[in-house]
């Protein structure tokens, strides 16, 4: 086996197929916040980032025959500092060792060289040539955001391109204050989030590998569905990462346009919903979530095949 | 003295008295890139990290008496992991005991319970009560990203309000790509960073301080001078943050009137210019650095006078 090629076949094929080997389509979200972790985590942790870094693992150790990728977000490992960051590195890296894709949500963009130390911290350096000591965590893809314009971040993109990995870019939030910004209305009718889309849709064409996807995505939301199929016809080659669904409100039946009739395309972070699930009597945290899990992956299947698009491996 | 008083006393106010002692507005950029880094510091220097704090606290010493506030890019020190957020954490640290503000150059902002993390991460409990482990770093003011609306920034306003902090949010960039998004004209012909700038001023409306502005502040391009005048009349209360000065093409005597009668209202940044000076015949490398930004300091007071503008003590 060619160790080289491996190392780096482009993201949106490998999520691709995990995606068909899974079949899932769901990632979940790592937000762990301390008080809202099983007692029985934070009782045997010895500090708020071990009893977070447990927290991960059990989650990442119940869901990975399940989904085909995880999304730790790094304010709740940075709010603790280096100690933090220390702890989203082994987390990240139990992920992959476990065979998940992972999706750092670091949400940074910046411009010129600043731009260029983020792109080469979390995917690995410019030219693809091995540097000692980046990246400084191994991950798959990041999402980051559009405010600065394509010098903010051209340097993710030819970091993901040299390296394999994958760049999705803010375009649409399940906030209510997206109008504030994203929804402003431009002289042509169409608002800032789609002319954004539009924007990345561009930034991506020549990064689209045999998956029929870019390595340039987007995340758009759960929350407005009747939007989904204008931004699929939009940008047909941007895969979509689309939080929102469970605690924000989102309904998984309302999301299909956001994928191909295969199935394929994008895919739904659940965070809150899968981490803190109602335990039924007797059960173990990590069988909950587990089970929350599976519930979401198998609604969004059925959702898509009743939208008669594939699922199935 | 009244320490309580001391430790919550507002940023506008805290940064005002800062200027007018050092009789100075300008902030120094710590940008630190390894391979930039005069070479004294980096073969003294057991690893990268060690190197990138040995250079900031010789630029801290050589430039505490000369300026109000400094400007730590946490990307630069991010590309290392956790031992680059502790080197992070001592320089500003250094700062603080040396008199210095800090304004973190984070750039965060995602929503609900992830932008309470980075909020209390850096700025400190939403509460004010103190919390073990908040912030886990010493900063004064952080900058933040806009594209989420206000519920991407209300958490920091509302940690900077209860800890006497800034927050400067990002209105327009020095990049040739601020066109693509802030750039963009709505129908009432206004561009998108203009818009944002009202927002900006909206949200600090209630924050004003003895000082007669706001704790919410606004970066602001040295690169658009035409505009400066503009952006000063619509937000009069809003304290700005102008990079783009130097290696970013900006020229100190068109940004005159981001700056109110008393040459208050504003500090430049300048990073690599200061950083990374051309050093006379044995002159060492912290004294070609105060003589950079004694440079810089000193022609903008003069372009203030100049333009009708306060300075002196």
């Amino acid at each position: 086996m060619n160790k080289e090629k491996t190392r780096t076949e482009a993201f949106p094929a490998r999520l691709a197929k995990a995606i068909v080997a899974k079949d899932s389509r769901l990632c979940v979200g790592l937000d762990p916040r301390l008080e809202r972790l099983p007692e029985e985590v934070r009782e045997q942790a010895e500090s708020a980032t071990e009893a977070l870094k447990r927290f991960c693992l059990g989650v990442i150790e119940a869901v990975a025959d399940l989904v085909p990728v995880v999304k730790p977000q790094v304010a709740y490992f940075e709010r603790y500092g280096p100690e933090g960051l220390a702890a989203f590195r082994e987390v990240c890296k139990a992920a992959k060792a476990q065979g998940l894709l992972v999706i750092a949500d670091i949400k940074r963009s910046d411009i010129g060289s600043t731009c260029q130390a983020y792109a080469e911290g979390y995917l690995g350096p410019l030219s693809g040539q091995p540097e000692p000591g980046l990246p400084w965590v191994r991950v798959d893809a990041v999402t980051v955001n559009p405010y600065f314009g394509s010098d903010g971040l051209a340097p993710f993109f030819e970091a993901a391109e040299a390296n394999g990995k994958g760049v999705y870019v803010l375009v649409k939030t399940s906030n209510p204050s997206w109008l504030e910004l994203q929804g402003l209305s431009l002289p042509n009718l169409e608002n800032v989030a789609m002319h954004v889309l539009g924007l990345v849709a561009q930034w991506g064409r020549k990064g689209v590998d045999e998956s029929g996807y870019s390595y340039v995505g987007a995340v758009v939301p759960a929350t407005h569905p009747d939007e989904a199929g204008e931004m699929r016809a939009r940008a047909p080659r941007t895969p979509f990462l689309v939080p929102g669904v469970g605690a924000q409100g989102g309904n998984l039946s309302e999301i299909t346009s956001y994928f191909d009739v295969e199935g394929q395309g994008a895919v739904v972070n659940v965070s809150r919903s899968v981490l803190y699930p109602e335990r039924e009597e007797g059960e173990s945290w990590q069988a909950a979530i587990w089970r929350a899990a599976a519930r979401f992956s198998d609604e969004l299947n059925a959702v898509l095949l009743a939208a008669g698009k594939q699922t199935g491996r």
